[in-house]
């Protein structure tokens, strides 16, 4: 059996782990995300994780490393975590990284921010392949960006990458972050809910919430506005259009500061909204770029939703 | 004698050469750009390099290389410029660098965007010394950026740096670029003159126009602005306001996607309003800022109008 290398991708509602030899993905596995405690989460990552080593067909010795993609802020140096409020205890600091390496019988463990190790992995196993300079934005609950300049990851000061909280409309929507007229006040998918709702409130026709009551969900999913679309609503339709318009501006910005050679457009409604929608933000982009004549490749992701827990194995070397 | 490095500031309404030995300017020399043709302007670099040779007291044959910083788009590899609307016969291409080589008796001669060889300049012998990531603002005419990340300067695919033509505001004031709502919109010098004009034209009171007529001039220069801010003139403030608000945004966005360690504001408007106006980008960037407890540093340029001519002498590798 060769070795393999775990990759992890810690989110709100799901923890999704592959198993990674030779570069390809030889065994996965996805639990729920426990709505409790820290303690609990990382209970979870570890059994998720030991079921993607039974799924391999290897054994605990032949993990040679662990990824482990995060919300919230990460110090990559001690593998600790704080500041995410999507996953239950993760506000305050959470020494993740090291304990799941202890329950793991010490194997080597790297934490890094989940949407920066998302664009890792569609930049070396997925849409990325042939660049060496790109913007992944993943477009989710909420807007994330990871930047990979020269062939290689930017970090910054360990912030690098939020062009979900760069500003597209002066005094524009209030986003979730507390500012107003940020990227994901208009594209992440919690904006786009509490905007749809706001207009229902005050009598604007949506089937959204018919939808969504159908499919038994107490949220507005990606697959809930993506049933919207398809049977024309209108409210939806509109709300998209913004947040298209949204991510050509922000995008564009970037362009404009970096002249990348891809952007790769993601997350859980990207994926869902699918090459439509990817085409439509790379037509919205073309008209606030300084060099209209030469835009960047605009692209899908390659991985889906797998392209997190990939990126994640890439960072520990798998 | 020690051998020199020439570092040239092509702008359209001065060249400015410097002589570089060890690290040090030890000679330099400025001529008006002229305002017939790109032979003439060629002329006119050689002459100013030529007395800047004599200025440090060595000859000829003492000079190991030349750097030139231009307005335009440049082919690096080829030392060949176009697109430039600023400067005399550069809106076509023009051989520069294998014109300004011969005329040299064969010199080795690299040319490079002004802008990015300014923040080149400071990065290496002005305010950037102390980072390694920093973006510089040069606020003139128009407003150019140039980025160094990880220690080394990012050109992308030609087109880095165009921070001027980020947008701050959507459907906002006309840019000279055709857009609408850029950041040079607001803080170019050309755009707070031809704003000025319309507000005056519209009967609005303002001192701008007297002062400059007062200075013989024909145009709203940077110290025709500081004086009206002086003399506390309105209208003058609150088109200062704008651009400082718009500063603020486009950094942010800048910082934000980046996560830099420092930003340098010059440029002619820049360094003419000095470090009172530089703390009030600083200001302005902070409501922005994703990390608002972790702000960039904010400097004021220390070569003041010779970091475009240091820098094109350090990209030469003096």
């Amino acid at each position: 059996m060769p070795s393999i290398t775990l990759g992890v991708d810690l989110g709100g509602t799901k923890i999704q782990v592959v198993a990674v030899a030779n570069r390809r993905v030889v065994g996965q596995a996805r639990h729920p995300t426990p709505r409790t405690d820290a303690a609990a989460v990382i209970r979870e990552i570890v059994a998720t994780a030991e079921e993607a080593i039974t799924a391999a067909g290897v054994g605990h010795d032949d993990v040679r490393g662990v990824g482990i993609g995060t919300p919230g802020t990460v110090d990559v140096a001690t593998g600790h975590v704080s500041g995410s409020s999507n996953v239950p205890g993760f506000m305050d600091d959470v020494a993740l990284g090291p304990t799941v390496a202890q329950a793991l019988g010490g194997v080597a463990v790297v934490v890094d921010n989940d949407v920066r190790v998302a664009a890792m992995g569609e930049f070396r196993r997925g849409a990325g392949r042939p660049y060496r300079d790109l913007l992944g934005v993943f477009v989710g609950t909420g807007v994330g960006g990871g930047l990979i300049l020269g062939g290689r990851l930017r970090r910054g000061r360990g912030s690098a990458g939020e062009i979900g909280h760069t500003l597209v409309r002066v005094d524009g929507r209030e986003c979730p972050c507390g500012k107003r007229g940020c990227l994901e006040a208009y594209a992440g998918r919690l904006s786009i809910e509490r905007a749809a709702r706001r207009k229902h409130e005050d009598g604007a026709h949506t089937v959204l919430f018919e939808i969504m009551k159908h499919k038994g969900r107490d949220r507005v999913t990606s697959s809930v506005v993506a049933e919207a679309l398809e049977r024309g609503d209108e409210l939806t339709q509109s709300l998209i259009d913004q947040a298209v318009e949204a991510l050509g501006i922000a995008v564009a910005n970037a362009q404009n500061t970096l002249d990348m050679e891809a952007i790769i457009v993601g997350g859980g409604l990207g994926d869902r909204l699918g090459p439509a929608f990817v085409r439509r933000v790379e037509e919205a982009i073309v008209p606030h770029l300084r060099v209209p004549d030469h835009p960047p490749v605009v692209l899908s992701t390659e991985l889906g939703d797998l392209s997190g827990a990939v990126g994640a194995a890439v960072v520990a070397g798998g």
